[in-house]
């Protein structure tokens, strides 16, 4: 079959090669990177030179298609994907998206490609049907806080949480964001700032320790975070400070949304408390503003029991 | 009267001067500044370069004293007065120690001079009895998470909150000090750890939305904060972010206690609802990190109800 050119906001392939919009280097730089190789790419996850649970799947695939074009063996082919489906450990839609490259392994590199372009367009389309289910709960005039970054930058399409915040724009509703600015890597006034003004969406951007103040003022409607992983029973896992977002949206009688697609959910996961969180190093929070050395916690995900979710949009849960 | 020179963690007299130490620059350099010039330090305060409720009433009070040494009119230490008063408007301290002063305008600058040091002297045996007080409250072992900076940096004793933590390590309790980096300005990742690691108090810094993970995961036994102000009711302000805290804790069951000294009551101020809030500009939250011109909510304190409190260490609130 023959090479596709796509391109999402964070994603590309353009020829033989995959590149990623390298989001550590945002809003100030748009610095492409070459990603082909499945060692670049593996590099490019843990660094979160591309993150968003989905789009670490779609890209992890393409890597893995394209780098299979004319290279390696089967072995190698699936020694690459083992370590692509390792790079991080709590979004479950990469460890998805692997499994279904590996059974088009023994179906050698056309077929190979062709599954990983179905993952994209695949999540292209369930972000968009995300997006409209999603829309449909928000009125004209709603104030929506959200957490993190769940846009074009974490899908191959418009988005989860961000979808349908976009979605319902789209559709002419008067909306306005309050964006987390999301400790420790500030995905939310980095990248969720950067999406909202690209799209011409109002937005004020707050620390996330100011949310619980502002719903005490009466000023946020709804709350739509995204999801790394979704348990069976309905816990899921997200970007730290989810969980006390949940909380405090609860204590003020704020319905707080889970946008995610399908491939969010793991059906193999009966609950929370089975889903892994990476816990990463501690130069995140302690940056250069610390004392030297001081020991730091640093769980990247939270999770979120089921009870607390008003609605899942975008995915169906397994009946109990 | 003759002039003395106190010395505290983070403000000092010597000869015709006060200095304080610049906590902007805290934990990397410990710069001494000359805010003995009332106009010096309102400046200070308002960049909190001097920053805490205690402190700021201490610091405002020796600043008055001092330049009242033969300089000016009464109608000018007045006038200078009511400026320092009106530095920042949510801490009730600054409010009561100013006013303190002003009562003792009429009767000379020995006077006035006199109070001032009473006003530093009071601070130092309130923050002692608070702390023994409050460390009877903590067992050996306890794991206790604090917000922002409560020590020898916000008062001119060993502080509020820290101080309590600080005379249990002293009465050779193990405890582990949870601190939050305190968005946007930082002063637990910057001020508390510094003093914690001064006086060998073990502690792990956290973003400020991981404490509702921590609490989930059974590892911390006791929340203890300041304030800048408590009303009547018991609802008091304290800095962004606490309200959220309290309300994880609830959600917990983790007991949440306040510890200010008397001076933090204000009798005239019937409830929360009466606490004005300090709102601050853009560039605390959006920083270098943010897209230019992002609109921001930045206000500097919240207020937490009163039925959301353990309990009162250091202070007695007025019969309802």
């Amino acid at each position: 079959m023959s090479l596709r050119d796509l391109e999402s906001l964070g994603l590309k392939t353009s020829g033989r090669s995959v590149y990623i919009l390298d989001q550590t280097k945002l809003p100030h730089e748009e610095a492409w990177l070459d990603a082909t190789r499945p060692k670049d790419m593996i590099a490019a996850i843990r660094a979160l030179k591309v993150r968003g649970a989905p789009l670490i799947g779609v890209a992890a695939a393409l890597s893995l298609g394209y780098w299979a074009q004319g290279n390696g063996s089967e072995a190698s082919i699936r020694e690459a994907a083992q370590a692509l489906r390792a790079a991080r450990p709590t979004a479950v839609n990469l460890m998805g998206a692997i499994d279904r490259m590996m059974a088009a392994i023994p179906l050698g590199s056309k077929a190979l490609l062709q599954t990983a372009y179905e993952i994209f367009d695949e999540d292209v389309r369930l972000c968009r049907r995300m997006g409209e289910e999603g829309a449909g709960l928000i009125s004209d005039g709603d104030r929506i806080l959200t957490h993190c970054n769940t846009g074009g930058l974490a899908t191959a399409g418009i988005g989860t949480a961000l979808g349908v915040i976009r979605a319902a724009h789209e559709q002419g509703k008067r909306i306005h964001v309050f964006v987390d600015e999301t400790r420790p890597l500030l995905q939310g006034a980095r990248l969720t700032a950067w999406e909202l003004r690209k799209l011409g969406i109002p937005y004020t951007l707050l620390c996330d320790n100011m949310a619980a103040s502002l719903m005490s003022e009466g000023r946020v409607q709804k709350v739509i975070v995204g999801s790394d992983r979704i348990a069976r029973n309905g816990d899921f896992a997200n970007k730290i400070g989810t969980y006390a977002l949940a909380i405090v949206a609860h204590h003020h009688r704020v319905p707080f949304y889970v946008a995610a697609p399908q491939t969010t959910v793991d059906p193999g996961c009966p609950s929370g408390r089975e889903i892994p969180i990476e816990q990463r190093g501690p130069s995140e929070v302690a940056r250069d503003w610390a004392p030297k050395d001081s020991a730091v916690y640093n769980p990247a995900f939270d999770v979120t029991p089921a009870w607390m979710v008003t609605g899942f949009i975008g995915c169906v849960l397994p009946r109990p």
